[in-house]
């Protein structure tokens, strides 16, 4: 499977936000993220990498 | 593997910019993109929204 990690970076270091990320969007400068049970996450944030091999998101305080 | 094709939302339609995608990094406002093969693309835009069940990345131009 290739659900990912999501990790906030804020003030140089990474939180990680939510596991088994399934999707993500991205509005009005506001990420969803939703996992494969179904919780989400709500961020002021944007994408600023992916790396699919290592199944991570890296998000952007804006 | 997790690869996953990049489109980029342009006018309403969405267009492949690249297959086999294993990285993004965004700076500045630029997307690059990478894939499997070595192939890289750079793009103004931002990431809309990810799939990971689709193996699908969407960028919208900036």
């Amino acid at each position: 499977m290739c659900e990912s990690s999501a990790y906030l970076l804020s003030n140089g270091q990474e939180e990680l936000v939510l596991e088994d990320v399934e999707t993500l969007e991205e509005e009005g400068g506001t990420v969803t993220l939703t996992n494969i049970f179904g919780e989400r996450k709500h961020l002021q944030a944007r994408v600023k990498s992916l790396s699919l091999v290592d199944h991570k998101i890296l998000l952007e305080e804006t």
